[in-house]
């Protein structure tokens, strides 16, 4: 289907997608505003679809999605070659880009990424998206790999199952004397203030339901902080309960500044690799050094 | 300019923005589909302007935003107004959205919620974002109030100097003994593998232009770590050099996993809290922590 789709307009809608406008692209392509506007109706033409919205920015339609991936993964793919080649000559060196979610960022991803070799020298850019989301971040072709809670392989894409992340709701000492002492667990966390990652986030509603059979989730005073470190803190300092990752808030709950509520009940929740198929030296250094922790760190 | 737009239709409008479609805002405002596009063209009419991009999900105009905006001030007001009166029947609970950097996030914020006191219950919903860009947040009404460096108000919002973070040059003992000891600084940073938020993070190359006239900026190697902590942690394990938050530095600096490479020459980012112009109790007792928490840790 990608036979024959003439590089420079695909190179050209990139451009304008990645610069949000046909002026900005022309500037960047050192072409006029009009041969970009040409190029990108040809290739309008010529694939039968419509590719970019004219809106401003400009926002490329499902089918302008599916060509400006194709597009990121050719760049992906001359550069690799120019630099196996040994014809780096932009100097630029080896980008990697991968989605992870917060709690793998706060962390075992880190430490993945040190145990990849420094030479060659890569560039390393981290993308912070929920594990539910990080798939559309490779599907948008934003990212090269992804660190994601679906199994089902985005197109073009390789997966590799790396674990799970165990959560356990827990809460701080003082909190649970002035919220959870008062019934069954079932019946107070779903009054009790809670925290959550973001409005999206519903891991402290499922586990409010597991617990008592036709609860509708956790109670109506939620505190959002999206970031992995500042939710276990606000835990912590007795804002709401939530739940935790085990690798986390392991000294916490260890040293009692956290108390696990229900330590039989754990809600687990599988990582997987997703990758482009893609035949990169760099790219699977990577994938080898990021299953290599998750093996070390995850639970089977 | 305000006064006479018909509230039906203004919450109409942003039923439709937060739900993203006409049928999605039907549904949940219990009428058809017909009903709701009849208003928000009836208020197009009214206002003389397009208010919304009939995309998918739609999306507001630049004038559509300054509707919007409104109306999430005025569901403020009558949320608040309902609470004071003692009339909360939904029993829903206040909400103060708020958008913080995330280094503020990472050091001092939480410790200023935890100052608000707890009666009556707030909600707090944290939006994380660059404080060059927490202002849009306010601009677009997403949030009520917002740590940012912008000192020019908001149209509709207050503004008060909080203090400054002041960021360190820093790296591990090995990357200096590696990248960072054949020269003059000026010209090993230049070179040398760096860290950066993300690619809009420029703070790194303003402190390597400020050690050198004319240097264009850091090195190409450059990895990006959207979190404050993993940023910290990657230049811990020598990933790369950059500007970490003295606040959140502190340990790692006494205990020499961090060297500063130049102590004399911090870059300090001013501070400003933003927002809403309402005449709001839960506000005002939030405005009032994050200042009183802000002067005890932040740089005057």
């Amino acid at each position: 289907m990608m036979i024959d789709l003439p590089l420079e307009q695909v190179r050209t809608l990139l451009a304008v997608v990645d610069e949000g406008t046909f002026d900005a692209a022309a500037a960047v392509l050192h072409v006029t505003p009009s041969a970009v506007s040409q190029r990108v109706k040809a290739l309008e033409q010529r694939t039968g679809r419509v590719l970019l919205l004219r809106t401003k920015p400009v926002r490329p339609t499902e089918s302008g999605e599916i060509v400006v991936r194709f597009a990121r993964q050719l760049a992906r793919l001359e550069r690799d070659t120019r630099s196996e080649l040994g014809m780096s000559g932009s100097g630029e060196p080896t980008r990697v880009t991968v989605a992870v979610n917060a709690d793998s960022l706060a962390t075992w991803f880190l430490p993945a990424l040190s145990r990849v070799p420094r030479d060659p020298q890569l560039c390393f850019e981290l993308h912070r998206e929920d594990e539910t989301r990080t798939a559309e971040l490779l599907r948008e072709g934003l990212v090269m790999a992804a660190v994601t809670s679906s199994p089902e392989a985005v197109t073009g894409c390789s997966v590799r199952a790396l674990g799970t992340m165990r959560y356990l709701a827990a809460a701080s000492p003082d909190f649970v004397a002035r919220h959870l002492e008062d019934g069954p667990l079932g019946e107070t966390l779903a009054r009790a203030p809670v925290m959550a990652f973001d409005r999206s986030d519903d891991l402290q509603d499922t586990f409010v339901r597991g617990l008592r059979r036709g609860a509708s989730g956790a109670g109506p005073v939620r505190h959002a902080v999206p970031t992995s470190e500042g939710f276990v803190a606000a835990v912590a300092a007795g804002f709401g309960w939530g739940m935790v990752p085990e690798a986390q808030a392991g000294d916490l709950l260890r040293t009692g500044r956290l108390v696990p509520l229900a330590p039989g009940r754990p809600l687990d929740v599988p990582l997987y690799w997703q990758q482009w198929k893609l035949d990169s030296p760099a790219l699977a250094a990577v994938a080898e050094a990021v299953a290599q922790e998750a093996a070390r760190t995850l639970r089977r």
